[in-house]
């Protein structure tokens, strides 16, 4: 299903990653696809990032504590580290076994949160998650996109705990959402934005016929 | 005292390293020759990888843990993270503050281990390790210099617990003590390389007079 076999790697499953501002819905959707996905026979693992394996489980808890302060390089290495024990103990070995991988964030996040959102140049956060990945990028990335104010209210109508992230300055939120945008814009033909103010139905129907018609997913 | 400020920089004080495998007796070193120097009248920190700050300690337990289990690009990151934030919240202010910092390892260590150890190319680690340092490099780097027997036996009398760098494969400490050798061939304005099999105090003095003599510190 993925192209990882005709770049000469051994990769023959699916990477799948949801991007997209807190409050857009990303896990909503994740779920949703993961479970039509299985319904139809398909093996299919669900992670996140950060985190997704032990020690990059342990490097999120660090980095989104609100009491942690780092500079915004040692953030991006942060998040890149964690990324690289991701792949080689999570996202690789479900690749190779044929899988369908979804991740709930993945490099797009740190261009977008450490490039577009602190000021880290865009080509430096790239090139350190280049090492990080192994150079191996999502077949699809689907971003949820909606109105920064939008997203805001749906994040703190959830009541949970605000993480170091959440809780960065006025224009962040808005540098953030565009950079999903950009990246989509860039690379369209690996990129599928989604207005994410629709019923979570309608948007799990959108993904699941795009799966299906881009990446061949049997459904 | 240091050259900081001729690269337009604002960093005034004296960044200098000490490397060498384990069991070289850097730590005495270390506190030999800030000893030494304070009594002189210098304003002098003493630091250590990886570590040195409050985000680099809490990383640095999680990658000498002898049950952490990472492939060699994260290790990389992750020392780099650390890196990172010890030179964003120890080393960098100490300099901007006239200090001399002295640590006990960096971004040679990381050439050493990561690279000429476990096989990460050395450029790659070298330009990870630029983004973490801002490019600032030690104005000199002490490396003891031991046959690499007598270190291994010196490290196991000393009967602290074998961390996860120390309990790595054979041949892994040789090739780290040649990288340090290369380095240090490689620039040798930058390197004061010292037999370690010598009385203590004679090593001290070695230093000593190598920093009156080339970096112009009373004494």
């Amino acid at each position: 299903m993925g192209p990882y076999h005709q770049k000469g790697c051994d990769m023959t499953g699916l990477f799948v990653v949801f991007e997209g501002a807190d409050g857009t819905g990303k896990s909503t959707q994740v779920s949703a696809t993961a479970q039509a996905l299985q319904q139809a026979g398909h093996e299919v693992i669900i992670t996140r990032e950060p985190g997704g394996s032990d020690v990059a489980e342990a490097l999120r808890s660090l980095v989104l504590d609100p009491t942690t302060t780092v500079d915004d390089m040692t953030e991006t290495l942060l998040f890149a580290a964690a990324r690289a024990d991701h792949m080689a103990k999570t996202i690789r070995p479900a690749l190779d076994a044929g899988k369908i991988v979804i991740s709930d964030r993945f490099v797009g996040s740190s261009v977008a949160y450490q490039s577009a959102g602190r000021g880290v140049s865009q080509h430096v956060v790239e090139e350190i998650n280049q090492y990080a990945t192994g150079a191996v990028s999502p077949d699809i990335t689907i971003v949820l996109d909606m109105d920064t104010g939008l997203a805001d209210t749906r994040r703190d109508t959830r009541g949970t705990v605000v993480d170091r992230m959440e809780s960065a300055p006025d224009g962040f939120q808005e540098a953030v959402r565009a950079s999903f945008l950009v990246q989509a814009e860039t690379a369209p033909e690996r990129h599928l934005v989604i207005n994410a103010d629709q019923p979570a139905s309608t948007i799990t129907d959108q993904i699941l016929t795009y799966l299906q018609t881009h990446h061949g997913v049997t459904l």
